[in-house]
């Protein structure tokens, strides 16, 4: 295993470490590093909280901050946070509107968050995301698992909380938001989990997994390696046959990197995933390249599409600061 | 190899297409590709000009837009752009201020932009960025090399030029921010250079190569596999003594991934950069951390230091509107 690490036992609590320090003016741990929290907290507004396994950063931390999210509680590496966690960082953000949860469909998440939100002094509701179109049940999941459209789905909340929608609406538009996202992900390579050591599954040199999970979840089907335009092309047909996206639709286009994937690769499946959708008549109104919720080092990507309106692509283009998007 | 390409002949201008089309807002393709530019050019300012191989992205293309490049010339991957480029980029953006080139320390790039600077039908002037203090010379250059340092004097030279600084100042602006900046790297894996299709070179499961260059050019030395504090230490160590940095100073910190490296390993490198100099009683005044100046798919990261003034240190606030840098 080669990874930048000092031990496998204090590899979260440094990267932490770092994260709030590199991002002082953004972001504060909470007491024993148990959440990650805006620095200047507003209690005068629905409050955000997400959360899951490490290992996928910049989510969530990295999307703590003005327009999004309020606080992010960092489970270890692919590892739900513990309820204690949830409730501590609840219960430090919230005000009178309540706070919304916003959970990636894995069983140890929801139930995690599902307990915290019954010990919690404080109003809560929970919106589940699941926008992978791959499999219907996984190792990790009962139904489709929350993938990189959760990031989606926390930016244009995030942005109807900062201009006062309550919690109820904030509930309705995540829910809309993630009805109409869907993602696709392919492997080209294994992730390493530090207290592991050793890859998480054998790819042949000659092999993908199309519809892989971001913890390296077996997908649909172990391939052949394919070029790029093969592999969106399938990705997008499952996507948006899905989606039943028609003609005419404004879509959110989404690739993201797992991590070990290099930037000048995404923006070549950015091109083959657009002139794929253009060529069903949906129009590309919004676009989002890098490495956002990933898989520590795998090498792959994931393409997420989600549909706008004029209501969600305003609250796409509303004021980001965060460590990781910013506009 | 593993990519997500098409075809080794078509990765560069695919990519490049992916790029405009997802920041349209930004950036547009030059004739035949041959350069990138800002979609609102500005002539009343001095024009910033850069370029070099590919396979750094998101440097340099991802760089052009307000407060920061106004054109970038993209080479084949690793091999440097032809001055024809470097020529039409100029010419196409220059206004009377004149145009500035910030040229990395390699032999084919400082050969290439000074044969465009001779034949370039406008007012050019030149600073060369030789922040690496791996080597004195490499494979690829006489003296050091430029690396990640670069995008702090593109972003400081950039701001500067958008205030209306002319192309003298610019040049001993760069010049100074150049000569008060240090990087260093390390790599755990080779790149893969689409065209040849192996490894750049190979190193054992225990090995790492202390110094790499970012086209997987030899370091000073192939060491065991070490922890990141050990790492880190033999970095700052190189940089921060060959920087004279006093106790006192102020700096910027930038931990940058080759673009193998995943987000959670950064940050903790970063971390252990921070400590390490806040330990010699230098301060970090600012901080930047991701995959800005990458090798493919090389898994490891440089340390660039670069100390700053009052001056530069707002120069480097000053709004940037670019698709790597952006606030």
């Amino acid at each position: 295993m080669k990874k930048l690490i000092n031990s496998v036992e204090t590899v979260l609590q440094e990267s932490l470490d770092g994260l709030a320090a590199a991002h002082a003016d953004i972001v504060a741990l909470g007491p024993e590093r148990k959440f990650v929290h805006r620095r200047e907290l507003n209690r005068n507004k629905v409050a955000l909280v997400s959360g899951g396994g490490s290992g996928h950063e910049p989510l969530h931390a990295g999307f703590v901050g003005y327009g999004m999210l309020d606080a992010a509680c960092p489970g270890q590496v692919f590892t739900s946070p513990t309820p204690d966690q949830i409730v501590e960082a609840a219960q430090a953000i919230a005000g009178d509107a309540g706070v919304l949860f916003i959970v990636k469909n894995y069983a140890g998440d929801r139930m995690n968050f599902e307990m915290a939100a019954e010990i919690a002094e404080c109003r809560t509701a929970t919106v589940i995301t699941d926008d992978d179109v791959a499999v219907e049940s996984s190792t990790h999941s009962i139904g489709r698992r929350g993938v990189a459209g959760t990031l989606i789905v926390e930016k244009i909340v995030g942005a109807a909380a900062e201009k006062g929608a309550d919690l109820a609406a904030c509930v309705a538009l995540g829910e809309r938001v993630n009805a109409r996202t869907r993602s696709m992900g392919v492997a080209l390579t294994s992730c390493t989990v530090p207290a592991a050591g050793t890859p998480t599954f054998t790819l042949g040199e000659d092999e993908m997994e199309m519809g892989v999970g971001i913890h390296g979840e077996p997908g649909r089907r172990r391939v052949k390696r394919a070029e790029a335009d093969a592999i969106a092309a399938e990705m997008i047909t499952a996507i948006a046959d899905d989606l039943a996206a028609r003609a005419g639709s404004q879509a959110l286009l989404l690739v993201n990197g797992f991590g070990g994937t290099p930037t000048i690769e995404l923006y070549l499946m950015y091109n083959a995933a657009r002139r794929m959708l253009e060529g069903r008549g949906v129009r590309i109104a919004r676009s989002l390249v890098g490495s956002y919720v990933t898989s520590l080092d795998m090498a792959g990507c994931s393409i997420t599409v989600s549909l706008l309106d004029a209501e969600t692509a305003a609250l796409w283009d509303h004021p980001v600061h965060t460590a990781a998007l910013r506009w």
